[in-house]
């Protein structure tokens, strides 16, 4: 008894960081609701039940189906499902037709023929990567369509009134759910993109700026100025940007959809974002590299390390400094305005450490790496 | 005309290498051609037509949605489907009940409540990260499920029979998608992920051992002993590794519906494929960082270079031949035998390094720290 009080309690923890780390999540869940129980009324009402049918399963099942997180991604299935279906639905009918011609005996050779080779072909089609980002879920329903269409006329005879009942209740179901997932609290893919870019940056940048103190203070007398919590929080702040690839693309994806919202045109240039995307991961890579040195004994002379103690320090920070500046420059759409400032002076240290030193260095050359991929990021 | 041409050439081309980069794309294709004409027939012979009734499109519908590239994908899909169908048919039936019950004032206000409620909670516990990366289908099909039966069940009255149709048409579709995945060519994601992660481990090793030689020869006498191309090819074969993150996770979950195949227990342990990937991926930012170094012109004095010449290119080329033999051993399933003697002559050629220079080093630190890092690996 008192497991299952434990697991309960876990499950309840659990339930609410869900919710915590993303509000939306639970709207979005109560969105979801309230777009199935409005397309249910469609069944339970009498006299729009003479109208759709049985078909309105078809309903439900869209809502179930399309509904998703972000807009764009609604958007996309929706499109998808809605294409999709028009150009199968019409296919499918054709090849029934030219079932009929050839007459009974013929008939499901015909249509088993056209089935493997159009199931075949739309299948390969999958694997092209354009076609997997972007239109994945119309194939899919294009071969369901085509499938359901082309052999069921076999048997139903009224294929094109069927067919007619079949897209009216998902343009129907499709329709609800784009107006509840546009107006009822709207999540946009490319605000998201557009923060998580932002956020990426500013997770480098306080790297950054902390990094230089904390290097020098826990070489020098073995305990830091932050409490461990905080070298820890520093540490892996920025760990999700080496894997922020993935989350990256399908937003851009689904941003591609999106109409325009916001300080964002139709057009945006999703896939600049992208490009800072991967500049940014870049970046990271190198600051992986960098923070391995956080947990690591140096036997460098103490007089050594006071030496390059403050141009090293004063270069990471002002990288970092710099790197804010260009977070804030994204979240505001502004130009930057002091980042050739903060990169003139992190050279400038540069320039000072490579005068101190013509002695062992142990870090100068990460840092001196990362200021071209800083630059070329601006 | 000329336009259109082209594009059809390109088109071809394009199918053509989706098709040489992995020929199990085009046996998937006809896999899933053969598993829908398999399931037509169904619909077309006349006295199994009338066993299964018109929810023969389910079976149809099953197949389309189910199949998928790999075996453990499909059996994860199947599983999911089945047991979320069963579950919320249960429970539909359930909730109808009780809504007839109720009396036929209340009844839709009953059911609408019930499927906004559950919608709004299993929509919820996708947001689960485990949830997500095991259910996330089934909770789908829970949600479609249930919304169906309790609605239409208001309408259709022999409604245990119906639900008793879709579960065996369900489970012939899934039947069909089992056997020919397994059976016909299978693709089993845990062995695509096991030489995935060989693989990785390969293409660093390839780089390490060729980084040596050529970091010094480009920056002796400005031009390399290998093509521009072969460099090319060297700096770029690893960069797949930087983002094998979430190919690797859901390959691994995949791998985990698999039985027991080839050299594969039920139970092989593929969570520790996800580590060796995460040491790997660890490694391989390390080596990002280095090979910007590559592009990168060096003032450091000709002597100098020569001196540390040897034991860099040593150390590089040991730790290489260390990975490669860790990557044939994952491949071969045996204990790595010589990989402690690599890393041994890799860190004495490091000390070797330390006492040559106290004098300005331009990468020896990167290097050494990568050694942890390939310890731990092992």
């Amino acid at each position: 008894f008192g497991k299952i009080k434990a697991t309960a309690l876990n499950l309840a923890k659990k339930t609410k960081e869900v919710g915590q780390d993303d509000p939306r999540r639970i709207i979005h869940s109560l969105k979801v609701g309230l777009a199935l129980t409005l397309v249910s009324f469609f069944y339970y009402v009498r006299p729009l039940y003479n109208g759709f049918g049985s078909s309105g399963m078809w309903a439900v099942m869209t809502v179930v189906v399309v509904f998703e997180f972000t807009v764009g991604a609604t958007l996309s299935k929706c499109m998808n499902r809605g294409f999709a279906t028009l150009l199968a639905g019409a296919l499918g009918v054709g090849v029934n037709h030219l079932g009929d011609l050839v007459g009974d005996r013929g008939e499901p050779v015909i249509l088993g023929l056209f089935v493997f080779v159009l199931a075949a072909a739309s299948t390969y089609t999958r694997f092209f990567p354009h076609v997997k980002a972007r239109y994945d879920y119309g194939v899919l329903i294009f071969i369901l369509t085509f499938s359901l269409v082309s052999i069921s006329g076999y048997r139903v005879e009224q294929i094109l009134e069927l067919a007619h009942q079949r897209l009216s209740t998902i343009l129907l179901g499709g329709a609800i759910c784009i107006i509840i997932s546009i107006f009822v609290c709207p999540v946009w893919a490319g605000q998201d993109l557009h923060n998580l870019v932002a956020t990426n940056l500013d997770l480098l940048s306080n790297f950054l700026e902390g990094f230089g103190s904390e290097y020098f203070r826990v070489s020098r007398d073995g305990n830091s100025m932050m409490g461990p919590k905080e070298v820890k929080s520093l540490i892996n702040g920025y760990k999700g940007v080496l894997n922020a690839r993935s989350t990256e693309e399908s937003l851009a994806n689904f941003a591609w959809w999106e109409p325009g919202h916001g300080s964002f045109l139709f057009c945006h240039p999703w896939k600049q974002y992208l490009e800072i995307g991967g500049l940014t991961r870049q970046c990271a890579y190198h600051i992986e590299a960098l923070s391995a040195y956080l947990n690591y004994e140096i036997q460098a002379p103490l007089e050594f390390q006071r030496k390059i103690q403050e141009p090293c320090m004063k270069m990471s920070l002002e990288s970092g400094k710099a790197l804010k500046e260009l977070a804030l420059a994204i979240k505001t759409f502004s130009q930057p305005s002091s980042v050739d400032e903060h990169l003139e002076s992190s050279k400038s240290a540069v320039d000072e450490l490579k005068t101190v030193l013509k002695a062992v260095s142990r870090k100068e050359d990460d840092l001196f790496k990362m200021i071209p991929s800083l630059t070329v990021s601006s």
